[in-house]
């Protein structure tokens, strides 16, 4: 599975404070230890108390370019932001992210388009996060469309069926799982399917965060999920993720197939 | 999910001994285990090394009985023994197991029929177990279309799709999840499905077996499974399929939700 470190974000606490005094190094320790722990990719979101969002963001890509030329996934709901994130990255970029709202397609796509990066689609409109798949797979049929009216391939984008609390709303994990299976039937070749894993346990009790997170990937890679934004340092959520891909017959069996799988990518 | 220990069996060593000493109070007190780490039946397997495996298995039947009216599962494949297990046990039984083969449901439906057991039914036949879902659900449908001739309610069936082991035949996992997902169309009200669960880790790593039998039957709960044979004991196991329940909204969110499930079934 691609994962996207989630750790790169200032609603955590010491990124805030990085940010706050432009200490690149607490930043770049942190890149490194997701893409040592298993992340093939990492978000970066400046958080909701910067300043001057547009800075921070630039300032984020270039400490992090400076250490790795890994994917960054360019995590704001501002176009300007956006587009100083995605500008600076030197490496493949990802726009995180996009949703159904037709001002978001129309404002969003070419600038994808324009830094040749993927695309992460959030089945949401104005409306809301609809309730069933149905309704999430109508929103992922309209970026479907969007992306092809926009000359963008398929393999180049990830639909988000929102995973939502389970402690708040628990009928949605269901139709997320349902979502991201008929996701693969909306076009051909199948856009990719991704989740922001952690929602599924916000507001949980931390001692069952993990538990829950790694259930429900589990459950998700089952459904054909290709790439999740996660805790890569959590272990034993890799681990469940290494292992719901094997039984997926996504990695060939070995006997020691955790660490065959983490000599392959050179992990810790 | 409807739990089955799977520990009184003969290939255990601790239970060979007490067959062959005549020891009931250690078959009584692994009963009594299981069913307080969360077993909602028991199967019971006389073993491959008994000589008298109808005496062994109408002893190993009244031990449990006089302790617990739990639910058996008679798991033999021989008539005979069949027979005596189940016309041995005071409380609700379950014939484990029937098979595809036109001579085992000649045979065992009817004593399914007359003794009101479940049914647990393979997907195999002398051919031997297909290597995908398709081939499953043929001989899945012979059995349901065997059972309604015989006038047996399709609630009272537990289709078993038959799980591999994964180090050896890694490509059935997912066919098996896909039997499992499918199962549910072949007939209204729809047969049950199950799980040998601890087959999927047979021959792998003893340090890997947990992690690949909780992110299995996960995978497996997502699909639909309603019951599994299984390590009850195993706490992780338990705890994963607790969790994956209540993602898949069958029950209801608490915080404390491993604990309430507990609660409800008065757990250790």
């Amino acid at each position: 599975m691609f994962v996207i470190g989630e750790r790169i974000n200032g609603m955590f606490k010491n990124v805030a404070e990085a940010i706050k005094k432009k200490d690149k190094a607490v930043i770049q320790a942190i890149a490194k230890k997701q893409i040592a722990a298993g992340a093939s990719a990492l978000d970066v979101n400046v958080g909701p108390t910067s300043d001057d969002p547009k800075e921070t963001m630039k300032w984020l890509v270039k400490s992090i370019s400076e250490v790795t030329d890994i994917t960054l996934a360019i995590d704001t709901t501002k176009l300007d932001v956006m587009e100083a994130g995605l500008d600076a990255c030197k490496a493949k970029s990802i726009l995180n992210s996009v949703n159904a709202n037709d001002d978001k397609l129309k404002n969003l796509l070419p600038l994808a388009k324009k830094y040749n990066s993927s695309i992460i689609a959030l089945t949401m409109d104005k409306v809301g996060i609809p309730k069933d798949s149905d309704g999430r797979l109508e929103l992922a049929m309209k970026i479907v469309a969007s992306c092809m009216e926009h000359g963008i391939d398929l393999s180049d984008l990830y639909i988000d069926a929102v995973i939502l609390p389970i402690n708040v709303a628990q009928v949605h994990a269901r139709e997320v799982l349902k979502t991201i299976r008929e996701s693969k039937m909306l076009a051909n070749p199948a856009p990719k399917t991704i989740l922001g894993l952690s929602n599924v346990s916000q507001g949980a009790l931390p001692k069952y965060k993990s538990l829950i997170n790694r259930t429900f990937v589990s459950m998700a890679i089952s459904s054909g999920l290709d790439a999740a934004i996660m805790d890569a340092e959590d272990k034993d959520l890799m681990e469940s993720v290494i292992t719901a891909e094997l039984l997926m017959e996504k990695q060939l069996y070995a006997d020691s197939y955790i660490d065959a799988y983490k000599k392959s990518k050179n992990l810790s």
